[in-house]
């Protein structure tokens, strides 16, 4: 067989802010004192599941979120309560906040009002010009940016014939006109999500977009679901599309704590060479496991992801690749012999060690290295 | 900007067994009574956990793989009383079994004696040619597969200079002299995996050997951890590989339930289109949610992986997307105004509905669909 030629898709070093890209390079648009576009770097967001008007579990929870690295919030504003906390909200935090808005134009000019770094809105729910029109002149006033989260569960109704034949050009062209009707009226930081919870039919609306526009883009795959599917689903998708160097803010739409979504941003990131990130690498375990690996593992990534620091830790059940994986890895522990051996920066530091010393140790390590150099 | 050119990454209708490829096809290879490479359709495969000398324990997961969609199961055989129970384990189920030998040649000789359907190999563990030859001379006897499984936490010593420097090469070349070794004892049908628990070495690793060699290949992240983080590394990186057309058997390593790297696998397949698995919707929940979404959609997620037929269910805690995506999937259940309504194959099937019900009645469907045709 003639081999076929090799090019990497990774650059030879990394982390890189983004990957390669035949895609045009996006416009800047500052979200409060986040820029995404250009050549910044992909900021981590979430949404909170509090209800929003009640303003200390919010807080707490944004606090919570910022603790593990988000960078962008978003609130829902489903009602009046919930458009009155906002001052609050904004004045208790300091990550930029996002306002979500679906069908009611008062709470995004409230929304605006309270200075709420963003408003998300949805082409299907705010769709007509009458209807846009306060909301989009306020924005052009302020220079507050807007999010076009347009999103396959709700397509406006004169695209839903186009739709069924193809999904993606009803989605892009419903962006495509939200965009530029928010344009017509002087708006222009603008930034768009085309979202689905398909994911061939979400990647395909972004490549045709970026194609198309050169407007910043918010990507995820929608309502991915709970847990390691989610997780999938989400990973799947969005890897697709940043290792096309395309997404400028990524969300993960799982659904539990909002915690989980930004360890899953951050994991895809930072596997794809695009963050610094914490890394916990664990065996799978099989029967050569020594110990319940998964019980560990879990423990120690909960103290793992406080970090913002790219630490590595490595917790291998057995010799088979332990020592190796351990040597690579800023910390590893590898059972052995029924005893514990632990590695820090390559090097054995200990062994013949029970498994709770071990693994305390291990922690030890891991708080002593957020305040390192 | 002069637009870019879009060209789509998928093709128009999915499911397909394999997406577009650049790459030469793979030669063929069977696994007992599943066939890999060439046009076959991707292969879910997991490892076990249990002890393997305990073979009831063993059985028992094996059977439990088999019905969340498992095609392909190994077995580790790290000492005698594993390789004298292969026998009997092999008796007892209907998946073809892979054995995984790391240290021992003897072990590789007594499970090929007990009849397995595939070895697995570590090119870094039994390295030599004098260790590998009566292994190869059995294999090429008996026409039984072999998976080179080079692994970057077990590079053999000579490579481990180029490692540090160039881990792609080291990987590639180890694969390759390994291979070579084996087809001059005469083994033909050989699988090749080339693993890294960093996802860009890993990524490249694969398309470089691909681009060189045309044996089909067993694709994963090595060490993904556990939960969520596991998932999605996994998902980035195998999802890279199967969009390129990459990957003819396929491995989720997670930290836990084997169960669960079923689960990943069929998810990653599913949602790019390989594959015609349940999928599970969800909304990530927010302020607007009028149910516990997460631990519904948790709940119908047991249920829904049961089944081996491609049921779409939505759990979506509002209004603003919820109708939307419930109307595109076979089932779904939306919260409105405290109430549920539940949708069956598009249409809305009761409304005002009571949460237990509503999942009640939403669990019934799915457990009638599976007999349906």
């Amino acid at each position: 067989m003639a081999p076929a030629e090799y090019k990497p898709l990774f650059p030879p070093t990394l982390p890189v802010k983004r990957l390669p890209s035949t895609y045009a390079r996006r416009r800047e648009v500052a979200i409060g004192s986040v820029t995404i576009g250009g050549d910044n770097a992909v900021a981590v967001q979430s949404m909170t599941n509090t209800d929003t008007s009640d303003v200390d579990a919010t807080v707490a929870q944004i606090r919570r979120l910022e603790e593990v690295g988000c960078e962008i919030v978003r609130v829902a504003v489903p009602d009046r309560r919930s458009a009155e906390a906002l001052p609050a909200i904004k004045e208790a935090i300091s990550l930029p906040l996002v306002a979500d808005i679906h069908f009611n134009p008062e709470l995004a000019l409230a929304a605006l009002e309270a200075g709420v770094d963003k408003l998300r809105l949805n082409p299907g729910n705010i769709s007509t010009r009458e209807r846009l029109e306060p909301i989009a002149r306020e924005l052009a006033r302020r220079g507050t940016p807007v999010r076009v989260g347009a999103n396959a569960g709700s397509i406006p109704s004169d695209l839903k014939i186009v739709y069924e034949r193809d999904p993606v050009a009803a989605i892009v062209q419903g962006a495509h006109r939200y965009v530029e009707m928010l344009q017509e009226f002087g708006v222009s930081n603008i930034v768009v999500a085309l979202k689905s919870s398909d994911v061939p039919t979400t990647v395909e609306s972004y490549r045709k977009f970026a194609s198309e526009c050169d407007l910043p883009l918010h990507i995820g795959i929608t309502e991915a679901g709970p847990g390691i599917t989610g997780a999938a689903r989400s990973a799947v998708g969005i890897g697709i599309l940043l290792t096309e160097g395309l997404g400028d803010t990524l969300r993960v739409s799982i659904s539990g704590d909002p915690v989980d979504e930004i360890t899953v941003c951050r994991e895809i990131l930072s596997c794809l060479g695009l963050a610094r990130a914490p890394r916990l690498i664990a065996c799978p375990t099989c029967a050569r496991a020594e110990f319940d690996v998964p019980a560990v593992a879990e423990r120690i990534r909960g103290e793992l992801m406080k970090l913002q620091r790219p630490v590595t830790v490595a917790v291998m059940g057995c010799v088979v690749n332990g020592p190796g994986e351990a040597e690579e890895a800023d910390l590893g522990l590898v059972g052995s012999g029924g005893k514990f051996v632990l590695y820090v920066r390559g090097k054995m530091a200990a062994k013949d060690l029970e498994l709770d010393e071990a693994v305390q140790r291990l922690i030890t390590k891991i708080d002593s290295m957020e305040t390192a150099p």
